[in-house]
């Protein structure tokens, strides 16, 4: 590849990304609660670090060295998995200093989306057969994750729940709402 | 703010931008089921867009609308998730030509993780209240969504399920999931 064509890939990706940075800020999730989340945690890197920290890990060498991820980038995500209350930073060596990441009761609370995470890859992308799942540790037999309703024990994205507005809901989600609730009238 | 003082700004977003962009290239999930989701929809815009369709959206203006993203943005994301087949794009008018994008089964399979960090925002960021949220369509009393396994209905975030290693896992995964069982045995 020429000189010329990498300078222009280059800049192509540097184009794209500041395109995209200078977007990111734009994103206001209202008042849905997905939104809300991805706020905090909605990138790959931030995922891949709480998915690591739930398992134990903690120091940031093993947090690059399980992720391959760029020492800055990890810098970065730490610092605002810490900010958004996800871990706890705190000293484990004083000579040098070091510190390590602990996991809160917020991530422990946060664990669920991951392990939907996990059943959907295994459902669709283990090509080679299944690598890694949660099991019941009493009989080692495979669990099958399903979001369900504590109370009814239902699974909720069954035809027995719809989304509705709740209380504090705002005019923006009222149309929302209602528009969800005209498509399903149409499609049924 | 004086003219340098942007200049300066608007050049480290692009530093910052670019060496992301960089940076993100390098993310091999390995055979992590969340890491393999994640490289297709592991992104706030993607989840964004993934939770509208879902909920009946499925024109290129009313994405725009709804989410408020860039056009160049919603482009390119709406052409991966065809591309990873999460929707499908299929005309709904002639002249001018438009396009639709609907939900695949692949996306409604997904939707248990929408539910899960709906679940998460509303517990942790619905500062003024529920706003939405999944109601039983029969009573309208909202659902409390956990994640259980299919066949116990026991939670699986909690004691009763660990980490572990499934048929097809290679060295990297077993290597893993014994650092997890020395962690737990650790601290219990």
């Amino acid at each position: 590849m020429s000189l010329l064509k990498r300078k222009s890939l280059t800049f192509d990706l540097l184009a794209i990304a500041y395109i995209e940075a200078m977007t990111r800020r734009a994103f206001d999730p209202g008042q849905c609660p997905v939104g809300r989340t991805l706020e905090r945690v909605g990138d790959t890197w931030s995922l891949m670090i709480l998915r690591d920290a739930l398992q134990g890990v903690s120091r940031f060498d093993q947090f690059q060295k399980s992720l391959g991820v760029a020492p800055n980038i990890l810098t970065q995500r730490l610092a605002a998995l810490v900010e958004a209350g996800f871990l706890e930073r705190r000293p484990y060596q004083e000579r040098p200093l070091r510190h390590e990441y602990l996991v809160t009761n917020l991530a422990r609370d946060f664990a669920p989306v991951l392990t939907a995470l996990m059943a959907f890859g295994n459902r669709h992308y283990a090509v080679e057969g299944i690598a890694s799942q949660m099991v019941e540790a009493a009989t080692g037999v495979a669990a099958e994750p399903v979001v369900v309703d504590r109370r009814t024990r239902k699974p909720i994205d069954g035809p027995d729940f719809i989304y509705a507005a709740g209380p504090a809901a705002g005019p923006v989600v009222l149309e929302r709402v209602a528009q969800v609730a005209r498509g399903r009238q149409a499609r049924s």
